[in-house]
């Protein structure tokens, strides 16, 4: 390896914090650009900027002179990376592929365009185009094409009592899948092209805040279903033409239908579990696929569980983690708290990684830790 | 947990770097102290302080304020902890501990004191008297009390004519022993008393620059064995009453007894496989032990070696990392770089921890391993 790589991470949250605790096992000087001057990563990085990472003279001035740009989140300013890979600074994941991510409609148009199979989909303009549909596509989801992220951006339309909740602006209608299962596969490419995957997982939702409850892997699916995941993730991110991490959603429907629900260029929420339960973790994965190394073994070594520490309901404030103790006591049971000052009513502030021989046991540790962490203000 | 704990540690090196790494998940405020403004913690830590850690006021000034002060070297002032820890502040390993362990005299009479055991040994002040001793005593080791790390304050009295090696300052001679395996347990303690150990290890030392060339993990010898030494490592720790981590180092000779050859109160070289083989690591265990958690599973899930890279001899400046890529195009294969911008002659600038389903494997990959990767200057 060559002196030290400066590094370019665009997010500085969570992800970025995680990545960087992989990244300092490889001599990686780390930059850090987001508006937020509280951020996990802030103490963490070499160098920390704060500025609008949607802003394209300020994700400009923020890469020059970097050797690697990448990002932890996609809403950032897809024409600020391209001058940069202009200029000759590696940007992974590149800019067109981010491009496609970033706007629903376009990310349901690729999967068209390959013949990816996803949710049957109509693209609307604004609320009176949907009203319209609505006869013939209800029950249906309705996805704001830019700017959706956790959950937000997208309603579901059973009946036209709903249809008021659709969104005036430019966004995909899809039929509403029956689902049995969501899984998830993280997919990582090199920049020689080699592909590798992690065993896909499965999440279960809290529906009140639409956000994962906890994580089950591997999956509880068969070969077959593994087999063809494994492949539509590979196909995906060759297609996208893409280096780095691409987390795909699938949704594997009542029918035995696999679907892909969309796409995530980056370590991804449905891998925390892979630090504690892989050989290689996906920040790991994702450090070397952008820095040109090898790619790491991504095997399963033990059955995990991952549960988000989600801030509690009805508290904002600076955040208190009760019964971190007693929860640390169940064996095998590890915590990854992301350095947030703040609480708020569902707000990512953590993580816990439960391990177990087997499934039963799992879902027993499960059970009981579920509730054990409450992040709380006082 | 209660908020943020501020967390003092003595030492930026290597160890402290992968404390950070672990401490991370915990939301743990780091202040570092250390001499070098180029130590590996320095771009890590929230506060860095630039000292001389066997300064009394220094440390005093260093741990003021803070909840807790740990160290990741022994060679600190003891005094200084002293103070702290009467001033209320958490002080793990504690100082009468480390008192005992920093002079390997002291260390040797604890041992005799509590019939741990250990090689013969008397007490010498000056070099006249190991001249006077060395009919009885030859082939010895002759250990300098104060001082020594790293193989350094250690020299081997084959005949008289090695004598004039001997110190001449306070020391220890020891009959030298026929050293079948060396092997090393790391335990760990709780505020609570708790204890967990972590399985032998076997190391392979470089016999010229009398450091640790290979580590293989677990150890291959007899469950007997591993119970005796596993009961050593806890009575040690129980009886220096420390808190935290301690590395127990043994001789198993050639006929087959086990001796402790010396002990380290804070994550050990011999330790750091545990990253990637163990459920919980050496560093979150310290972590866990010092900040009163519950400690973690200290389980190994897959056999494990662990190289380090020293510095390639003759070579000083800038370091280099050659063959990276392609080490880590072996499988299973993981790369440690600790952030020493200048390498030397020896100086451990990262390790290679590589796993593998059994030990012929583990065996194949050193060897292809061992002379992979070379740290030069350019």
């Amino acid at each position: 390896m060559k002196g030290t790589i400066r590094l370019g991470i665009i997010g500085g949250g969570q992800l970025g914090k995680m990545l960087i605790q992989s990244a300092m096992d490889f001599n990686i000087e780390i930059h850090v650009l987001d508006g937020d001057a509280q951020a996990p990563c802030r103490p963490l990085a070499h160098h920390f900027t704060i500025g609008n990472i949607e802003g394209e003279q300020t994700v400009i001035d923020f890469g020059q002179g970097l050797d690697v740009v990448t990002v932890e989140i996609e809403r950032i300013s897809v024409r600020g990376l391209e001058y940069l890979q202009q200029k000759g600074i590696k940007v992974y994941p590149q800019p067109h592929a981010l491009r496609i991510i970033q706007d629903k409609r376009l990310q349901k148009q690729f999967y068209a365009e390959y013949q990816i199979p996803t949710a049957d989909f109509v693209l609307t303009e604004n609320k009176e185009e949907v009203k319209k549909l609505a006869q013939k596509w209800l029950p249906a989801v309705h996805k704001i094409g830019k700017g959706g992220y956790d959950g937000k951006g997208v309603v579901v339309l059973n009946s036209e009592k709903d249809l008021e909740k659709a969104f005036d602006a430019p966004a995909v209608l899809e039929k509403k899948v029956n689902i049995a299962q969501e899984i998830s596969v993280i997919v990582a490419r090199g920049i020689d092209g080699q592909t590798s995957v992690f065993p896909p997982v499965a999440s279960v939702f809290n529906p009140e805040l639409n956000l994962v409850d906890y994580l089950i892997a591997p999956a509880d699916i068969s070969e077959k279903i593994v087999a063809e995941a494994n492949e539509l993730a590979v196909k995906i991110i060759e297609k996208l033409d893409m280096v780095g991490l691409l987390a795909v959603e699938f949704f594997l429907s009542e029918s035995g239908d696999l679907l892909v629900n969309e796409v995530a260029p980056r370590p991804h929420n449905s891998g925390h579990h892979t630090i504690k339960a892989c050989y290689t973790s996906q920040f790991e994965q994702h450090i070397r696929a952008i820095c040109g190394l090898p790619l790491g073994n991504p095997t399963q070594h033990t059955p995990a569980a991952m549960i988000n520490l989600l801030g509690e309901k009805g508290y904002e404030g600076v955040a208190h983690y009760e019964g971190m103790e007693k929860a640390l006591q169940t064996d095998s049971v590890f915590v990854h708290l992301y350095g947030k000052a703040i609480t708020k009513s569902g707000r990512k502030m953590g993580h816990i990684t439960v391990l177990a021989p087997d499934k039963n046991e799992l879902m027993q540790k499960i059970t009981q830790l579920k509730d054990a962490i409450k992040v709380v203000a006082k």
